[in-house]
């Protein structure tokens, strides 16, 4: 069994992490926290979302972080883009990001729950708009959520799962991102799911994974499924966000938690450590809250301190 | 590659965790969480510590948690002797447990910053006091600290744990744990050291994990010892205690979050985690702030709650 030498990650906390925090965030300390996340050398960045400003007031400032944001070249900028009217304000600001992020849901109870569509009301839409971003030359990701089982109808058939990722891929999207939304992936299934997505959409397309912590089984989840071959992983800086469920509970996993593990097992990622804890650092500033990122508050392996712990 | 399907898991909170709480816990409230965890379906409890009450004023009551904890005959109970006069005091309580741990470090200067001992001397004593627990008919286990790496010296060989945990053996230790004692292991490390580490120690003596959670990182070696074949962890509830290092960071994993994943994964572990779920709740009354769990806020993967998240 071999794992993968290099991965892929998208810092989702500009859009994820800061769609979930109930006070809004200024827009100066966005543009800051995107600017030092541009420059942690991360590959891609979801900046924001293209949603009404208001249902999601926290993001209503959009436009003015994507014009704002300095970041390199060679970062890949995402943008979510909800449905084809968020395209066509997204299109506006064309030249700032290389990427959209369409989402759904995997249960009909949940995609009803949470966009008031059913899953081939769902389809129909997103097929035009990742057609439209193909026309466009932007690149389509493909958010599948609930991936690993609904909280409203428990187990979710991967088939049904690639049945989905099969027509966004169909429409031009080049990754299908798989959510675990309310942590309830384990280990074992993950290893499987991936495997089993694998061999059912080919090899062209992007399979990344979006875990989240809620019981504490993020990274584990993340080892399963760089044992059966993903390469590519979204997290959040500071472990902000993921709309946790219940209330106060663990969303998405840490970005430096990720990194670190990463790391310490020989996989690069491209991303330096030390500039991730810095912007997480600084969102904890921000915030003025601890946050629930565990390298955050340990430091990296190398830099376990003088005291001595007892057994 | 085969999972087991059952392990056993050692609650050591309160030991582990009591022990590393700033403010001593009543002995009232000690003996009401002692009897709680031990009618979760754990077959194995570490309940106190026979060292110097002026070292560890945390645990000077032991003797008396002892005497008035109401623990099932099929519980076996676990205290920790950290030497000679420490077992001869335990002695007196002989009838109250079933099993002693003994630690040491596998580093020098880890070793010497806990005990103040080299790694020779501690092994001379601890040869000493698992000969006379044998002669005593109580089953001995060898814990040793810093096997996956130390805060001092970094990277400790592989080969020097099993040296220590053959001279345990051969004096009497039919259990070695192999400590992350400051949380520096990874799960590519984790599974290539227990499958050397069943090598080198043969098939007889029972190989279990104490793994933390300082970056995150804990139930993905979990994880990848199950996958090399480990099916003995030690945990604590509430994620209580560690040692933490450094000071706010995660210590040992928390046993909600062990067993949630085992289950899910279909590894059986005979406890109920409603029952765990509510000593853990008890143990945060007890102590009047939040605890590290992610599974006693979020509930068990079937707890999941009526609300939608989005993506």
């Amino acid at each position: 069994m071999s794992l993968p030498e290099r991965v892929r990650i998208r810092e989702v906390g500009p859009r994820d992490g800061f769609q979930n925090e109930p006070e809004v965030i200024a827009t100066d300390d966005k543009v800051r926290l995107v600017d030092l996340l541009a420059r942690t050398g991360v590959q891609r960045l979801e900046v924001t979302s293209f949603v009404r400003a208001d249902v999601i007031p926290q993001l209503a400032d959009g436009v003015e972080v994507l014009r704002r944001m300095d970041v390199p070249d060679d970062v890949d900028v995402t943008v979510l883009v909800p449905n084809e009217r968020g395209f066509e304000n997204a299109l506006a600001l064309r030249d700032r990001f290389s990427e959209i992020n369409c989402f759904m849901s995997a249960s009909e109870s949940h995609n009803k729950a949470n966009v008031n569509r059913s899953v081939e009301e769902s389809l129909v839409g997103l097929e035009r708009v990742i057609g439209r971003a193909v026309a466009e030359g932007l690149r389509a990701e493909g958010v599948i959520s609930v991936a690993f089982g609904c909280p409203y109808e428990g187990h979710v058939p991967p088939e049904r799962v690639f049945a989905i990722a099969e027509r966004l891929m169909a429409a031009g999207a080049r990754e299908i991102a798989f959510g675990d939304t309310t942590g309830m992936a384990n280990p074992v299934q993950v290893g499987a799911f991936f495997r089993a997505a694998r061999a059912a959409l080919g090899d062209e397309v992007e399979l990344t994974a979006h875990f989240h912590n809620t019981r504490g089984q993020g990274l584990a989840n993340v080892y399963a499924a760089l044992e059966a071959g993903c390469a590519s992983f979204e997290s959040s800086f500071g472990e902000l966000g993921g709309c946790p469920v219940p209330a106060g509970a663990t969303g998405n996993i840490a970005s430096e938690d990720l990194v670190s593990m990463l790391h310490e097992m020989g996989i690069a990622t491209g991303i330096d450590l030390g500039l991730l804890l810095d912007a997480a650092r600084a969102a904890r500033d921000v915030l003025g809250r601890p946050l629930g990122s565990h390298t955050l508050v340990a430091g990296p392996v190398a830099w376990n301190d003088e005291r001595a712990p007892t057994a």
